[in-house]
């Protein structure tokens, strides 16, 4: 067995003491003589698992008591209509566009109302986070939407937007858990599990209590209304149960290395030992204005496609995989992930290193 | 490691072969570097392990050109939306209601328009299949809905409904590749997997092409139109990746075995172990109409509530596991789907035999 360094940008690396544990599980989960697979979600075992999970998230980053946190399938994809279906009262809602998945999450708010876009860094292929102190947020807006880390262009969100009073939504897929947040800025928080905490075919939502009620849109599905899954405690019918066996593990994992605090100060070192690779170097460089940079994903060029290219291929053949840049920006992205060891950066970076050398 | 035999409903049991050979690649895919978990739904090998399942599914079905199979998210309880949101262009639907899962889906097709009940056993608690050979099938339906195998109740649709021309919209999930099915008779078939095929969190629609378009109801979801997810090969977001490959494992084993036919036999042979023993018992009897019984779950009771209760407490100290039966009807149900080995029926014949000799 050898592993690779994976920088997938989704679904990404996982941690291996969690992967190595659900193994040794699989045929018979702690003496319960079943795979959590085949267990029934209404049993006590894995009644045990979906709530730790919650517990162990909760403590992780603190959600206060007035926050439900919901376990949904679907996708980050089917949380872009859940959003508007659940929240859209006034049928108004103020987007901000920093990439691709924000302007999807927008398309599907218009299928149900006035969605507007208030700030946009479309102008510069994304590559940088807009000013957001002071926007002409909507008097009726239901709420102001961002993605807060953007996955394919790697910005970040560093301040939240001044939303004016209204309820924050957002997407962080590809930033969840990375670091401490104040979830108490937030209206909802959703991401999907694929990147920083599990297998795809779970979306966590973070939801504030009173946003979860009764008055959907019309024409809501059932299992869209976040009301249905928050009265079942996610239970509502059969959830991805084996995808929140291995969120659960993750968290527990994340409490292991000293929870977020630590995962950010690690984040940080791991992410400032390639950026100041790229601003030092001639061959590379990224993408991102210096300010709004992703800890998460890490877009760069040579400036030459074929070089990319090259760079690509031979970074694969080095143990180095899935460097490609995202197929509507090309050039290289490396999604440096909680659970990308900093010994997987080093190698990347010593990785490129050589590679300039022999292209210079 | 003990396993034991486990006749939950959903999740249910999974081939040990499965189980096994997924342990043995948690790491290490083959040579990848890493888990399916880790993997890009865009990389080489996740391609080939979602084609692969395609073709092993569509080979063991007999399914034609003009079928397309999609993997989707959401569990069946998501498609009880999704089918009249993509069916309902009269705003009319005739279901059949044969158990808590028609009617529930039933319930969900009167959020979107004239879902109208053509036939029910809801006057004798679900025990049998309503005669369906001359029904008063609505002019203008757009589908006729059934639930072809009852989970709770024990019931299975051995002759399908006369739709009189209708396209016939059939759930399932609990009878997925138990038998060989004729496609050509259904315009839409569709399950969860979490009972015959795999982990929760994936289910399999099967629908015939023309049944796929962009001609849904206003307001339906992205993620909801079956088109979606047809023109991006069940690609158009991140898909519940594992799910899929442990589906793909099943197909491979359910070839392995014989196909469906074999499969058919054996599951015949299985139930008539059961129900054999059930007819022949003077404490136990079935609450099935012979005629209508189905070969997966085999409800039965006492006629007493402590007796059933001891029943089950004893069972599972003997390793025979989930026989409880569902919470909405009590007595016992003993599921015994593909996965559950013939030696798992014996055991809990020889344990009934065992238990009602002490008991007389
Ligand atoms: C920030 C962000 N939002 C949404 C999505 C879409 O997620 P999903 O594939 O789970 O629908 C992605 C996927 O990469 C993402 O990075
Ligand atoms: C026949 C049938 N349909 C639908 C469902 C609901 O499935 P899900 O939990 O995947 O939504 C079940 C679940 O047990 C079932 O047995
Ligand atoms: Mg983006
Ligand atoms: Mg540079
Ligand atoms: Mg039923
Ligand atoms: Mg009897």
């Amino acid at each position: 067995m050898a592993r690779v360094y994976n920088f997938s940008a989704g679904p990404a690396v996982l941690p291996e003491e969690v992967l190595a544990e659900a193994a040794s599980e699989m045929l018979d989960y702690r003496g319960s003589g079943m795979s959590v697979m085949e267990m029934s979600h209404r049993s006590k075992p894995f009644g045990e698992i979906i709530e730790n999970a919650e517990a162990d998230l909760r403590e992780l980053v603190g959600i206060p008591e007035n926050y439900r946190v919901l376990f949904l399938q679907g996708g980050a994809s089917q949380q872009f209509a859940a959003v508007p279906m659940n929240l859209m009262r006034n049928r108004v809602a103020d987007y901000i566009i920093t990439g691709a998945w924000a302007k999807k999450a927008f398309k599907e708010a218009k299928i149900y109302g006035d969605a507007r876009v208030i700030a946009s860094s479309e102008d510069e292929t994304f590559s940088y986070i807009p000013d957001c102190s002071d926007l002409d947020v909507s008097p009726d807006a239901d709420y102001v939407y961002i993605c807060e880390n953007n996955t394919i262009y790697g910005t970040k969100f560093h301040t939240l937007p001044n939303t004016k009073g209204k309820d924050l939504v957002a997407d962080v897929s590809s930033c969840f858990l990375s670091e401490p947040v104040d979830i108490t800025k937030y209206g909802v928080m959703y991401g999907g599990a694929q990147k920083n905490i599990g297998p795809a075919g779970v979306v966590i939502s973070i939801i504030r209590e009173d946003l979860i009620t009764d008055d959907v849109l019309e024409g809501t599905p059932t299992m869209l209304k976040w009301k249905t899954q928050a009265d079942a405690n996610s239970l509502y019918n059969t959830p991805p149960a084996y995808g929140i066996y291995i969120c659960g593990k993750v968290f527990k994992w994340l409490k292991d290395q000293g929870g977020l605090e630590a995962m950010q100060k690690r984040n940080q070192e791991k992410a400032a030992l390639l950026y100041d690779f790229l601003d030092a170097s001639k061959l590379f460089r990224g993408t991102v204005r210096k300010a709004d940079r992703s800890l998460m994903n890490v877009p760069f060029v040579t400036g030459d496609a074929d070089l990319d290219a090259a760079f690509v291929a031979e970074a694969k053949a080095a143990g180095l995989e899935n460097l490609k840049g995202h197929r509507s920006v090309g050039g290289m992205r490396a999604s440096i992930y909680n659970a990308m060891p900093r010994a997987g950066v080093e190698a990347l970076v010593a990785f490129m290193d050589k590679f300039e050398q022999a292209h210079s």
